[in-house]
């Protein structure tokens, strides 16, 4: 690729919530638009231990964009609590992410469906505060995810609700491959 | 690439449609995320006549993404009435569009800020209506933008609104390059 690698200098906290489709892909579209400027992207995904079709088409784009799956989401469909297993990988995502935040691998680090974590109890909504507050000031923090606490959204840049006014659910449509998996 | 090319059997209307972050690199992470699936998608972007970074990035995946773009929108800065020859420009993407509605080239058309381009006179309602109509099943139809007349709200199958809840432009910064262009 051409691209010249760039560093970004001041990045900020991004969140996308809401019940709405696009959460996760407007985290994939803005890791590309910001590969087109040079800026390389990790994004780690929870909840998404299977082969997401994101995750076979990014691998494309290795040079600029890295993709690791932390725990599974056996548990949410089994409407189980988490395992200490579980609970153990995703504490391992985290730690992964603030890893990154003293090195100049990437610019951008994108913690999908990290938010709705909460929700099933595999983090604490501490556990992202924390995350948020070590952030420095060189690398943006994309943070995915429906029911947001008010908590993040205060210490947030950018939040955005994406707001489902219209479903192919209700039409009986369920999780189509390439387009919601 | 080793992902195997798939031809879309049923297709559906998505919009993406709100005042926040996310319409457009939605859009991207939808092409992308399909292309990991073996779709094919062709983006038409509107009002964006300059090199956007996704441009440049989705380059390297031309093999399943093919990007378009067609007039410009200096007139929305200068606060003018597009011209004739910008209006022209925007109906030429709309029949390109539609020439690919019977050939088998690609699964998803993506029609990037096609609906706010009604809300600066460059088309009418009636053309995306016209559009929608026309959509065959085999193809998915993916339009973006701001201010979505409810007559398209009607016809389309999937519709998300990306609503802003907290911007950084209340905190001075504009446009980034790799962000938001």
């Amino acid at each position: 690729m051409s691209i010249q690698r760039k560093h970004l200098d001041k990045g900020y906290t991004q969140v996308y919530t809401g019940n709405g489709k696009g959460k996760t892909t407007a985290a994939i579209g803005q890791a590309i638009r910001a590969a087109g400027n040079g800026y390389r992207s990790l994004i780690i995904q929870f909840m998404k231990e299977y082969p997401y079709s994101e995750l076979i088409a990014l691998k494309q784009f290795k040079e600029f964009i890295e993709i690791e799956q932390y725990c599974g989401d056996d548990f949410v469909y089994k409407k189980e609590l988490p395992s200490l297993e579980e609970k153990e990988k995703a504490l391992k995502a985290i730690k992964r992410a603030e890893e990154e935040f003293g090195k100049y691998n990437f610019d951008i680090i994108i913690l999908d469906e990290i938010i709705v974590s909460i929700y099933f109890k595999l983090i604490n909504v501490e556990n992202i505060i924390d995350v948020i507050k070590k952030k420095p000031a060189n690398k943006e923090l994309i943070l995915t995810g429906r029911y947001c606490p008010q908590e993040i959204i205060d210490l947030a840049d950018l939040v955005t609700e994406m707001k489902e006014v219209k479903h192919y659910y209700q039409k009986g449509i369920t999780s189509r491959k390439g387009f919601e998996s």
